[in-house]
């Protein structure tokens, strides 16, 4: 690779993670850079400083444009991209990136999407670029599941976000296995394929009875007190708890046509474990790996904000 | 008072609070004291050594018994008084009572209640002295609600703990407002009367809709970033969702008979927020003293244990 090659960066710019990409014309990556430079860092050594930074050792001329989607067009990121509201389409996403002034190169960050409607607001940011690539990817009808911290259930209409919804997930796990009483039941475990009849059990109870909910989050807890259940399988079960309150909570989401498939934009242990749930609730998973619709996202607005034929 | 008048000292020893009164040998407090010396700091300390302190300082003969309920008598407590199985009556647990060997004077720790029900595995240390309080004052067969970290619920049984079920609404309260996305977006009301309503309705959408639970939670931060609504107002409305996702279950815990009445064992402002979520349930709730059913309770103990005619 050479410098010349690189038509434009690509960076996908999170609350806790830096990913970068050096992409040719074609949308090719040529080398990619992973750091937790994320925004809570960037926001106090400067976002421009921290860019330049991995530019610079890639040695790439000032002239190479940079297009940028996830939280660093926060309020509290690198400059606000306010957010597109649904209906939204791709071309309105791309033209509403902003460039930050103090920019030492041609920089664009791509908007989040918000939805409006009482009682159902909701944000994202970052995932409407994977939804972008999904979409390019050839789906323009359907219902997409990016799971994650906070999971985003999509509805895709003729190649908009249609409407969306998110499920605390990811969050509550982290809350519930780090800093609850739970945190001394729980073991995370090495073997999915061992645990995984727990997270199916527990996904169609929660389906069934989401109202048990907080309730059969404590009754792990004394499950460890009282039997000689596992802390893998306790840890188990709690991720399926939370991810059968999601489907359910999903179901309802996805309207009378009902969900009997999905895309799951994801990769690695959460895919798994999201594929395992969707077996237990009857729903037909297509996996599609996220970080590549992030690129193929971003290669989209690229094309629409610089990258000429 | 005189040390003459003191019959015997009662404690009850949560995880983070350490409450004592010196009682009459009829059951009059005479002196209280609170302290933050729960379990967590007594561990560390010596639960003997914070006990004699406080007794120290009130003068009190070595020939004054003491009775204890609560996390005292958990496994990492002082000595581990093991829990009694449902159904559970009164003798039973003032019989089950331990007394630690490092004592300096006759102290008995009251064992907590465990439910080993397939599923349904629960345990409670404390709680157990307010529903002998409760049972003593005249209730014999009904619904118990206990609101705190960890809501108890309770179906009393001709005098007996039959069954109850915990959900973990404070602690889940605690975090997601302390350590979530959402903490940016709340604000505790200086005055609960403007705020119920919003506790009302979630209370209500939430028992309609217990699947929603984790996209309502999410949705409060999305409403602040949005919409001009008070953080005040998000707050009750995060109060409102997780006490009515708790009644949905209770809901479904009470049975056949269905949930018309319970007796809420609280006080302060959790009474009130329970009170307010009760009346959108259209649940009719009588509302107890939590701190005087713990009293009653470990006097009805001592009766058992060591109080003579």
């Amino acid at each position: 690779m050479t410098s010349e090659d690189i038509a434009y960066v690509a960076v996908d710019w999170g609350t806790s993670s830096f990913r970068l990409w050096l992409v040719s014309k074609n949308g090719d990556v040529l080398h990619e850079e992973r750091t937790d430079e994320g925004m809570s860092v960037a926001a106090e050594i400067g976002f421009s400083a921290v860019l330049e930074s991995h530019l610079d050792r890639d040695g790439l001329s000032a002239l190479t444009p940079v297009i940028v989607c996830g939280m660093a067009g926060a309020r509290q990121g690198w400059v606000e991209a306010p957010y597109v509201e649904t209906p939204a389409t791709l071309s309105e996403i791309a033209a509403n990136a902003v460039s930050p002034k103090d920019a030492r190169r041609e920089v664009h960050l791509l908007p989040g999407v918000c939805q409006r409607a009482e009682g159902a607001y909701d944000v994202m940011r970052g995932e409407e670029t994977q939804l972008l690539g999904l979409v390019l990817s050839g789906l323009e009808d359907g219902i997409v599941c990016l799971p994650g911290t906070h999971s985003k259930w999509v509805r895709l209409e003729e190649g908009r976000i249609a409407a969306f919804r998110t499920f605390m997930t990811g969050e509550l796990y982290a809350l519930l296995s780090g800093h609850s009483v739970l945190r001394y039941s729980l073991a995370l475990p090495e073997d999915f394929d061992q645990v995984a009849d727990e997270v199916r059990s527990a996904v169609a109870q929660a389906i069934e009875k989401p109202e048990q909910a907080t309730a059969q989050l404590f009754s792990l807890r004394a499950e460890d007190l009282l039997a000689d259940t596992s802390k893998e399988r306790l840890a188990a079960r709690l991720s399926g708890h939370l991810i059968g309150l999601e489907i359910a909570g999903a179901k309802a989401f996805a309207g009378n046509a009902g969900l009997q498939s999905v895309v799951l934009a994801g990769a690695g242990r959460l895919a798994t474990l999201y594929g395992a749930a969707f077996q237990a609730a009857g729903i037909e998973a297509r996996t599609v790996d996220a970080d590549d619709l992030a690129r193929r996202g971003l290669h989209a607005a690229a094309g629409h904000l610089f990258l000429k034929g």
